[in-house]
């Protein structure tokens, strides 16, 4: 493809994802400069066509859009320190985790130094970089989703700004990826238990991708139940969940498994129930989730 | 529908999920006999064509197959007790969440009365019952399952028998379902958190529901994982959700969300680093889940 006259991109860190980002830039023939602290993790995409700039100031500087993928805003603003004189007038898009307090200060640092922040963040692995449905969130300067949108959009297809704020990526990233861990411990702990009766943990996926499928599909019923504050359809009821937990014992004991990480779980049950939620939907646990509840 | 021909099935237990059951088998023709404690709870199936029998042992006498939907095994043993001498000859399905000992004493319980067990789960919610894609598994008697197996598909067109083995099917719920509540409590969570901003926890569902699909591709490569015991995979490593943890501090400051729940589970990444799996596969954490690990 000859990118001639495709956008410009320099791309800030080349760990898994950032190499993912990189290589879509590149395979939609976008010339991309490239910048990793250990230049030998970035040969790959030299490989495929991207600049390695001799130092982080000669990256800002050959793009009007940055794309940093680093661990956490800290890093980035350390990373991009040195190159804090070549950041005036460019489009600076941040794709790492991080809190939405760390997203605003990000922003501000980047006003001081006269460059615009989008801080986004891709909801997926690198592999899944490029796919039509990928879903990447951005939030911040609305002008340079307009103006690079089109360039955004060849890391996913599913591409939005959720809004001037610059800290609404952050905040629904965290929202958001509150359930994956959580959600894997249920996984793994199921594993072992299925793994303690000598069978194999890949007879449980296709159960467990049903599972998932069925919690996705509830999951608008109880957001609607959590706005409305109203938690009276007794449908999956708190008491039901508690009646659940009482198994929690015998899953230990039959499995060998060491279920202490639940405790907390049932608490909030037991709270949720005492608080009166015992006949109401399971969504009341939200109640007990807010400090100090 | 002339339900003349069809198989004749009792439901006991007339719970929501009951009353679904034997909603789906009136639906396609089945005639169909219930029984419940509170005869009020039947009504609305009455009304659809249903007999309700004047005592659990006519309710149990009236068929061959009798379906129980009961809240525990031990529910189910004590509900059929005054019918035990109609159990004879009978196929008995329990659809119902319980221990696989449970399950296990429940078939030994329906042996020595002369029935055959299919001990069964309903991996889903009472409005998906008799869809094509409702999953439903079953375990035990396989004579059961090959001569009720059509009359059982009525439920849901995803129906399996896991095998001889009478527990199986509440293994494989107890293994699977151990993902349901820590998912959703990381969904009330991020709820609580888009709340506090102001925003409607509505907008945060499509972005949870990619979230779900990203997990549900991820399970066959854990999977295979464990089952190979091979975590050396680190593209989603125990170190990078350990450097996830810590931004659990700054939700719980920003969002006003009380975070304690997840301090076991950020234990368990504690000390899988310290055995040693801090760049391994998060996958690993099922070794720590082993009791005593």
């Amino acid at each position: 493809m000859a990118g001639d006259n495709r956008t410009p991109v320099t791309v800030i860190g080349t760990g898994s994802m950032g190499r993912a980002l990189a290589g879509a830039f590149l395979a939609a023939g976008h010339p991309t400069t490239v910048w990793n602290r250990t230049p030998a993790r970035a040969e790959p995409l030299v490989e495929q066509g991207a600049v390695h700039a001799a130092s982080v100031a000669d990256a800002v500087g050959a793009s009007g859009l940055v794309v940093t993928c680093l661990t956490t805003f800290a890093d980035t603003r350390a990373a991009l320190r040195p190159a804090a004189g070549a950041l005036r007038g460019r489009a600076l898009v941040t794709l790492n985790s991080g809190s939405p307090a760390d997203a605003r200060e990000t922003a501000a640092w980047a006003g001081t130094h006269g460059a615009r922040l989008l801080a986004g963040a891709v909801k997926n692995v690198p592999a899944a970089v490029g796919e039509p449905d990928t879903l990447l969130y951005y939030s911040g300067d609305r002008g340079v989703f307009e103006e690079y949108g089109a360039t955004l959009r060849v890391l996913g297809g599913d591409t939005l700004h959720l809004g001037e704020e610059p800290d609404l990526a952050a905040l629904y990233e965290m929202a958001v990826g509150a359930m994956l861990l959580p959600a894997l411990v249920g996984f793994f702990q199921g594993a072992a238990a299925v793994q303690a009766r000598g069978l194999r943990v890949e007879s449980m996926v296709r159960f467990a991708g049903k599972w998932l499928d069925m919690i996705k599909a509830l999951l608008p019923v109880y957001a609607a139940e959590i706005d409305r504050g109203d938690y009276s359809d007794g449908a999956s009821s708190v008491d039901l969940f508690l009646a659940g937990a009482a198994h929690d014992a015998d899953l230990a004991e039959e499995a060998n498994v060491d279920t202490a990480w639940l405790v907390p779980l049932n608490d909030l049950l037991r709270r949720a129930a005492e608080a009166g939620h015992g006949p109401h939907s399971v969504s009341a646990l939200t109640e007990m989730l807010r400090k100090g509840a």
